[in-house]
């Protein structure tokens, strides 16, 4: 196997702490060979850090030069997203990029076709594919225990989670607030147990109250003053052959858990949780829930990481292609659209 | 205080279990004299059983007799509320009506009207009302704790919930299923906390499809061939100043919790959930969770019935009332609508 | 259906609290003619408490009369199980007979084989093959998923159990302690899982040292002077084709359950545990444990007599027949022999 | 005190994560100067690791060396522990060998045998024999308030933990499956408690369903195909003065805990459970559940080197003693003769 | 045994409840003749309802009655303890009082002298002596389980526990609040447990915030207008050989349960708490805690009464006498006394 | 800010552990440049461990040296608080002494009145004060919610945590047992509550039963031959205007918990627990108990030394100050004066 040159645009601590870990860790499929950051100091700081060749301040430098890689990894902020994507792919780079996909749907729907015109792999970081709670839901639907599904309830709530560091809370910057930061990972898993059907009515909501009041934070002092963005978001998804998703994705609610992230699915024959993953179904014709007490851990950056390359291999990969992140900002669109009315 | 002359209109269970033996309970301030049934035997039965002097076959003859009602409860079959509802208002008689207030927006809106041009008190038996825990909801929500609600989850799920009995699944008599069943209770219960504001946009599902297969029942076996209602309904509603609702009512789902009748309502200031009561709030710079152990059980037909009686003495009453109603049947009308698009 | 009569065989607590309500319970099948008893004044107390016509000291009168009964309910003492059935099948009568089928496994040998050469039903009460959880067991193994059992662990253990009344520490009257008394119920449940296969080698050991020392009794107080049989019993059987079954029954024990009634099965595909019931088995790759909260309690003696009528009626039945009790007898005398060696 | 010379037989895990830190912690006792691994560079890096001087590929230079060993410590293969045992007691060391003792009941009599005559400590590394529940439990017995024992449950049970590394599934190499490496260890703790009585009775069965169909590995994957052991161990035992044990001890078996390794100890006067340690009993005439809550895990492995060192020194020790090991490998052999029958 | 006469004095809810009932039990030892109330009518219709012949109005008339009774149940209100209780001693009778004995010290010794000077038995109805765990308690204290007690913490505390009803905040008729209320039974627990020793240094304070500022009450609403007594009383007493007890005893408090009786003995040996009764001590070298899982709980009314009349037969009794609730009365005025400084 | 120089005496494990690393994280306003120590050796190691410049064996030396302290801690035994204390006053600086106070009352009233005239900060180490509960729990008592507080239980209480090192049961050197060591930490938060007010009635014993008789220690063994301090201390506090403190400590008592440390405060319109921090009272007339999720552990000696440095600057500090230590010194010595009388 052929080992691919990667380079890291956007010297932030995601880079620091997921992306650049993951990849030493394929080192047998693919090597590092810059760290391009708007701060050479910052830059070169983490490539040293992460024994990287080269750092760059400027990303022409870097696809001009000797070393052009192979693929780039995408750390910036969100409404970075879209150029420099589109710059990697023009230099005929595939792209494993941070999510949200980009700030409008135009923007991702833009990026998934000049992707598919270059020849070249544009995925996203949406890890949470990669969970084995995830990946047995996959398997138990696949293989026909859960039926057809035709409900699911998608959460991604926190009680006091606006977080007081980064640029959370400027809407120019990051597009949106706790959908565009957290519900978007956990409508990647519900779409993509739909395969990515296109729902044709939403009704949302949104609100700011508490980011705008101030009060305690569990992540962090944020500003109140400054907070531009949704704290809260609830929102209705309708799909042509009568599907729904009840969506939830909240930075702050006045609510009992410090967080939750799940999924509940209901299907014809069985309903089913994604944390702790469990099943709630029919056996021997008496009701039946079902746990799976031994399910482990697993390093979902790594594993998402290794998705992407087997994209880029050319073999089959779960992870959250170009199309998908198309479809997935176009839904988010649709929710903010339906909030303002 | 003068003792009011009550009259009961349908001689089934719900008469016999919860109506009478309140209205019992209540001597000093009614007397139950008739019982009315389509089932002569029937009627005289249940009056016999509860010492009750008059039994009639005939509504007509119940209104022209000497011992003309002032008072009366209609337990009829949903689809009979309209036409016996009329008929005690046109005899100057006030109504407490079994839920949901009718089978048409349309009905419980002539009702509203007929019943306020006649000065007489027509009223819904819509009972959780009464609870200790919504009661304290309620004082919370007025003494500012929970500073302004913006969004309102309410549930009455039910796992294998499908009544084995009576016309639970026959759509003509009953003119829907969990909505028309369950879902009115709590929905009530979310629109009385926001005022009874309309909402200006509905989005809805419902589904039929374990109704219709058919499996284990908890609440006796009912028959999957005759299944003609939704065994599910979910649906968005969202109010002119962006406040919304989630509700979810069903009969039957591939769920963990055998029955859930709960709201959780979020505030600026704190949230709240019924069942158990709570609230999460902040105190003191600090994150607050609020519990309270001692509240007691109380008889909520009991409390309805006595609330009915202060109505019609002309008393403040907490009690839902014929305009309420006839806005209650008009959002369920509206998710139908919106699920049968 | 015509209607069978039925006399009961011994008067006390058993007759009173379990055999004659069932089977007034089931009066469109059966009518209780008769109680006979060595004690007349007890046999017809007995029989006006429940409306019970005819009332007798002696069997022979009883088969004489008039009314001679169709079926006989045993309810003597152990040492009377062999006498009292050989004389009612003898008399062209059904029998159900309590547990233990016998005293030795000859006499139950015998009792069989004369039941078969006079056509008629001999059964034995042992009513917990009725449970929802026996039969929810029952059924998965029937549908393979299960696989082939290879283990049970079969207990009954109390642990200070022994009986403050009635002859249950007199080992004439009783046969034996604590398997006679409660292991034949675990022991029948689990030789019934395994189509009631002879094993072919069993090792055991019996006790008596808590019924000898005495204590604190948790069923009224003991008198250890004049405790005769075992307290505990465990034994170790072998099947053929290697299957095994470890078997532990006590009436009392210095352990922490007060009482422990358990079947756990080891199946190829899954193994099952009976109280609660549960399974643990892999699904989709993984191991899942599965439960089944809304199993329901049931009326298992209920049961047990309509199986018997079924049996009388000559329709498939579940109820131990008198081969099986034959067999089980077997088992448990070649407990006793490996003990006493 | 003079220090003992120390040499280790066997590179593997066993000697480098227990055996040489135990040594090394009792630095002031023993002195480890010695690896010797059939491997060369494999000894001379586990030396290095731990600052040994020697390093050898061959006993005979490791015993006709300057520096030859006061005492062998063991570590190699089950197959092995027989020749090199007798190598070391030939060339005069005490010797501390893994379990099992050996393969065959006659090898381990062998060695006890030969021990003996040169007056050498041959001892075993069954270290659960020193946690502080086991301890415990000792001089509850001692001290006479568990009365007499007359049954003991034994239990080394695991869900799916057939090792996915060695040679466990081997049968050549190992002797045997979860009897020869989990089972030896309960077995001892029990037969310890009766002071290694020898039983005179023994039925037992063994399985190997699981392990040859393959499946979930909790403690890696093993492979179904070579696996030639027994996965799954049900042994009564029974000891000439009416004592009993009942063992059961797997490498997988469909059930609830991943892990149980636990003794249920019955006595006259009070049953003990090891884990979490327990009592049940009678205190002024009414039953009592004893728990110790403040038990501390001890360095299991440091106690029983320390108590083989102990030994070596002519000290009393509780450590499985060459005798000790005789009996054990007698009564596994027994076990499986009789499975095999 | 001859059959004793015995008349209640007082016709209130605990003649009703708790002594009638006791002593129509006790039918083969005690005779119920007459019940004696201010109000006539109230006595004949409580004679009427338990089938006691002769219902008076007046004391006088009843003792001068052809029927005298041999002993009096003593169930008026607290100030009447003393004369009633004087005038049967008086009349020849034997006496069970309610608590607690009197209003005063003064009066409660004169009314020991009094009995003691007629030979006749006087005691008090502190039942909570005949609970199974104190009954336990004072057992394992006899057998040196404990070994000396030093130290114990006495509560009888509820959080809002005001009785709605009665005169239980008037202090005329009751004498004081938490303390005559509830305390006396607690501290009557505590003092038996020292052999009824008395301290000779008392410190205390009361308090009455709660039960003047009025709010919930879980016993019915009290009146905090006419609220006289306290609702909290702490005390520390000290004995002349260094022991000392902490009683907390209220009506009302801020505090979690609900209520809380409870004794924890501190003891050289052990310590052990009442309820759920447990012990705390070394076992083997171990601390241990012990628990008694299968304590029922027993009729304590049943059992005091039973205790009376042991006493009034000659036979031991642990009932509390005349003397002890001398000393507990002066305990009792002691601690308010060290309140009110 | 201008950085302090802090010298530190006495160089044992609370210096090693808890001041200094305290000191080295507030480097912007703090610099340790000596340690003083009887032992040199001991005092240059240390020094030398945290890269402290300076090391004496004398504290004239150290306050002679040109290096003159600003500010001493005083990490000496309790007997030598008082001299170290008073000499580093006498050289101008300010003194954060270890606590107790000192070893008598007339010995910290002493020091405060010195440091007062010397115009110099004397504080204690009292780190308890800095718990977020304790934070919290005052400011919801400044805050009103508990309205006036009126008794309050002060718990320091350990099972068997007798030190088994260093000088904790020799009276001499530490001035007395539980209650010096621990009974002064707890004792501050209760008296800090109520604003240090002065208890006029003190009712207290103590025992040394558990310590002289020895046993299982979990703190390290203990030598029981030479154990002369109280291991246990029971004392109840009145204050002039009806307040009081129930005080339990100990270094051994027969009781459940390992440890129970808190404070149970009961006020007029709630009551409080200190550890997990919950309140208890009433909301929209219904008894509620609120709960704190989210509160996180601090590191309480770090709050403290900046609470010291914030008053030796001036600034308002929640700190144990020298008045405050000479009131808390005299409850101490007359709760012993109690005792012993």
């Amino acid at each position: 196997m052929s080992i691919l040159k990667a380079a890291i645009i956007g010297g932030g601590h995601i880079a620091d702490q997921n992306h650049i870990p993951a990849l030493k860790n394929l080192a047998d499929q693919v090597e590092v060979t810059a760290v391009c950051s708007r701060d050479l100091q910052k830059a070169r700081a983490l490539a040293d850090k992460h024994q990287i060749p080269f750092a760059y301040d400027n990303a022409e430098e870097l696809f001009g030069s000797q070393n052009k890689p192979d693929l780039i990894i995408n750390c910036t902020a969100n409404y970075l997203h879209y150029p420099f994507t589109m710059q990697a792919l023009e230099n005929g780079c595939h792209v494993l990029c941070e999510k949200p996909p980009a700030i409008t749907a135009a923007q991702a729907r833009e990026m998934a076709d000049f992707a598919k015109m270059k020849g070249k792999i544009l995925a996203y970081n949406l890890q949470l594919r990669q969970t084995q709670e995830y990946t047995l839901l996959k398997k138990c639907l696949e293989s026909g225990q859960l039926g057809e599904i035709y409900h699911i309830k998608a959460d991604f709530v926190r009680r006091r989670g606006i977080p007081g560091w980064g640029n959370f809370t400027n809407k120019e910057i990051q597009g949106g607030g706790a959908l565009m930061d957290l519900g978007v990972h956990i409508l990647d898993l519900a779409l993509s147990l739909l395969d990515y059907r296109m729902p044709d009515r939403i009704a949302a909501n949104t609100y700011d109250f508490i980011g705008k009041a101030g009060g305690k934070g569990l992540m962090g002092n944020w500003n109140a003053e400054s907070f531009e963005v949704e704290d809260a978001c609830f929102a209705h998804l309708s799909f042509p052959d009568n599907v729904s998703i009840m969506l939830s994705t909240t930075f702050a609610l006045n609510t009992k858990s410090e967080k939750n992230v799940n999924l509940q699915v209901f299907g014809t024959l069985a309903g089913a949780v994604l944390n702790p993953f469990s099943m709630y179904t029919e056996i021997a014709g008496e009701l039946a829930n079902i746990k799976f007490p031994h399910l482990q851990e697993t390093d979902i950056q790594l594993a998402n990481t290794t998705a992407f390359l087997d994209a880029c291999r050319g073999e089959s990969s779960n992870i959250c292609n170009a199309e998908q992140g198309a479809i997935l900002q176009e839904v988010v669109e649709k929710i903010y659209q339906s909030a303002q009315r």
